[in-house]
């Protein structure tokens, strides 16, 4: 059902959950956003999710345009996986969820610092108004349907 | 299996996803930070949602402190959902979900625009570092561990 009703909701952001909106599919990208990861053997070292998981997960980002694989080793007998830029786009939602979970569901403190490679300086994300040029709070922001809302054909 | 592998990912990134991992979730959200929905039978008429999937799932997000029911109506006969400051700050993850869904996954144009409330300019997120002032490329930006990582107990 979710699927028919769903096409009636024309929402970028559900489209993106799609992608990473299961929690090794994060942990995957995050590995290979600032790990540096490639090889299938060390994903699976890092996160010790289950081989035929991994494998699914990575196929979907293949899939998806969001991964691509190389051969590697003197006679091409590895493969690595790497992002494509799509993939690499997606680093602003892993900084966002971060920056939430960070604020409210980590009692420890932040696990994870970003850092600015040319000066070691905190990143933070930050709204930014493209006419004004002003910083507006979160309840400044509306959102405005670009096309009417299709009806929903029952 | 996930739960306890998993434990050993401090990752706040992960941790915000469980709250919204979920397509109906996500699009409730939405509904109640750019429509101002707060009412059950309006939440299910926007979204064509089953009854008893959108009412596990604002549960969740009371028992995730994201929500807060209130009485209302004149013999308070009615219950309203409303964001708590927690849930409102999830906004921004909306944000970068949309702009990469909007670059990589809406083939006839973003179904939304994000506005600045007070000049009706679009709003963006930007990376900003702290330090140097500088916008950063997603490219420079790292990621440094604040504590060793737990070994995981076998």
């Amino acid at each position: 059902m979710l699927g028919r009703l769903y096409e009636r909701e024309d929402c970028s952001a559900a489209r993106a959950l799609e992608i990473a909106g299961e929690r090794w599919s994060l942990l995957i990208l995050r590995d290979a956003f600032f790990r540096g990861t490639t090889r299938f053997s060390d994903f699976q070292r890092s996160l010790g999710v289950a081989p035929n998981i991994l494998a699914k997960r990575l196929e979907d980002f293949m899939d998806a345009g969001i991964m691509e694989t190389h051969p590697s080793g003197s006679a091409g007998e590895h493969r690595e996986y790497h992002l494509t830029e799509k993939g690499l786009d997606f680093k602003p939602v892993v900084l966002a969820l971060s920056a939430w979970g960070d604020r409210w569901s980590a009692p420890d403190g932040p696990p994870v610092a970003f850092e600015h490679a040319a000066c070691g300086g905190r990143v933070v994300q930050r709204l930014h108004c493209k006419k004004c040029g002003a910083t507006p709070k979160l309840s400044q922001i509306t959102a405005r349907a670009t096309k009417p809302r299709q009806p929903v054909s029952r």
